[in-house]
């Protein structure tokens, strides 16, 4: 027995006829954030590497790639896989990984595409070196430096240094450069204090940098720098490649930081969701909850309608699982009921972990599905 | 080119061998919550209709059944393919639907399987008996009357009339009873006021039958409840049916509240983790963030060993997208760095949202993996 739901969306379906919950992409605002980010790396002179665990789609990466992204990160070696099936040649895996099955992951994948993956302690690199010699695969190596955060990274020069040897003494493992990513500050409201907080992590990584100097060793890569911090990294003359994920899509994090520099980004990422319950004054149910959005970063700022009024006409104020409570905002009780099967569109608060909880994005311009794109890289998590 | 990541575990191999992060069920935990389910709900005389969105598998769905569930809860229609497709006989979709894309799943699942669904408006009883009259199939409907959650169903007993009378005008349709569910009062800490709590919603509930039998019309089932008060609703003499879903795995939400009465459960689910950097005296980052933890209703609550150790030596404290902040207490800062490699088991804090991040449950017993089960719902949120 053949049974399975029907496809959400068809290419030429009119919006209205999208089933929903749905994860939808705007192509007009999706382009011009494209667009904008691969300008601004060019005029800057520095690699645009964007992190495809914002999107965990090879078709996305593909138009990166074609728009000029050197290569993609990711953040966990399963998740590369669907970038490396689809021809995606240069990827780094922005992490630290230990165990027997992440090593037979990043040689198998190092037989396919330039690899390169963060280290932070001296184990990590010998048991990398040890299975990329066995496995004839050569593996680009980017120490990470802790910018600031306090998560990942080493914490001294001479940690640095020691890592720097380690790799040096792999054949199989080639010394690429550094990586210094500082999350906690890209979401730091507030645009000078944003400025300030980057160049603070810019200098952590400069004196990196000085340190290897010093040895003679040459520091070919600095890599880091998320959507919140990119103009900062990029002018800042420490930072040779950026790693922005958000900036194709916007989320109600990043949408409400000040953006007081040159760079401006569209919302191009919203859920798709329907009215399904309307039986009491004031409040109206919606079917997108927990498992269609991501709540970790707040909840939709607002419920948008489909037709693009500015004017929300419902506030999202709860998730359950599978419900969204809406609250009306001076709405005649009368039209109340009349609610039951309107359309509205929801801008996730976070959008790398909403992804996570779809298959494909339907992708529209205008009033008209334009395509589907797989997540294919969706729960690639190890 | 085939080109995809390794199994994370196959059967017969150690615990020590499964790939991070993993949705691990322990087998004899969950058996135990099985069976004392089955149990209670036999001794007390209620149909035992688990929810499905707990733990979105056939697998499990068949087991349930087989021990003496008379079907299936689902919260969407798109869920309720998997189940449908394993030879579930019985779904009760347990929510409000519009929507053509909606109809059309109602009545191809009406086809194949005894289907009842929830309404709360007129203009959804109209549509659906119109689809069911078309497509030839039959459905069971069970109006949702608001238990106290205020969140959908009926708020009257003329809006419940109404919607009775409805059905009772669509040949393909038949009343079959009602839905009377609070999930807030699920989560009601002290085991007393749960108790109270549950006792007006089956009060509500009540008041909603004897208003059906001054009219004549006979309320075959009353269904609702959960896990967390599933022992009161049992005893009420007013559900003839409960839905509990999270009896079988636990969670931190549910596992914090007091079980005052004859039920105990055992934790059966965690999220098996591996510690992958520890460059910082008290710290160390392990690999699952808020792409293998849904974190809504909290973080995990401790990292226990996989030794089963009870005292937990690291504190799970902050969720990053793919990255798990642990704090150690009391530990000697020179062990510091040796824990990385070192596996941990999360138990979530919320299991729905958690099992609905992973494709497959990696089951257990000891210390082998006993079974693979595939989350065949996952993402079926439509």
């Amino acid at each position: 027995m053949t049974l399975a739901p029907p496809p959400a969306a068809r290419v030429g379906d009119s919006l209205a006829s999208v089933a929903t919950p749905s994860l939808m992409i705007d192509l007009d605002a999706f382009d011009a954030n494209l667009a904008a980010m691969t300008a601004f790396a060019a005029r800057h002179g520095v690699a645009l590497r964007p992190h495809a665990k914002a999107h965990k789609s090879s078709e996305i990466a593909k138009r990166q790639v074609e728009a000029g992204a050197v290569g993609v990160c990711c953040q966990k070696l399963s998740e590369a896989y669907p970038f490396a099936a689809a021809g995606i040649a240069s990827i780094h895996v922005s992490n630290e990984f230990v165990g027997a099955d992440k090593l037979a992951m990043a040689v198998e994948l190092a037989a396919h595409v330039r690899l390169s993956v963060c280290v932070d302690a001296l184990p990590q690199v010998l048991a990398l070196g040890i299975a990329a010699a066995r496995a004839g695969v050569t593996i680009d190596v980017l120490p990470e430096v802790d910018a600031g955060q306090h998560r990942c990274g080493v914490t001294s020069e001479d940690a640095l240094l020691a890592l720097v040897d380690g790799i040096a003494a792999q054949n199989a493992l080639r010394f690429a450069g550094i990586q210094a990513y500082h999350g906690g500050i890209q979401h730091v409201a507030d645009w000078n204090a944003r400025k300030t907080a980057a160049g603070h992590a810019a200098e952590i990584a400069a004196s990196y940098v000085r340190a290897l100097d010093a040895r003679g060793v040459r520091c070919g890569i600095v890599t880091g720098g998320g959507t919140g911090t990119v103009e900062f990294d990029a002018a800042s003359g420490v930072y040779t490649e950026v790693q922005p994920g958000s900036y194709l899509f916007m989320d109600g994090d990043y949408g409400g930081l000040g953006w007081g520099g040159e760079l401006r980004w569209r919302h191009s990422l919203f859920v798709l969701s329907t009215v399904m319950s309307a039986t009491r004054p004031g409040m109206a149910v919606c079917d997108v909850g927990l498992k269609g959005l991501a709540v970790d970063s707040g909840l939709p700022r607002s419920a948008l309608w489909l037709d693009g009024s500015a004017e929300p006409a419902l506030t999202y104020i709860a998730a359950n699982d599978e419900h969204g409570m809406l609250q009306a905002q001076g709405m005649p009780e009368e039209i109340f009921t009349a609610l039951v099967g309107e359309r509205l569109r929801l801008p996730p608060g976070h959008c790398d972990p909403t992804v996570n909880l779809y298959d494909q994005y339907v992708c529209y311009r205008g009033e008209r599905v334009a395509d589907i794109w797989p997540i294919d890289a969706r729960g690639l998590s190890r």
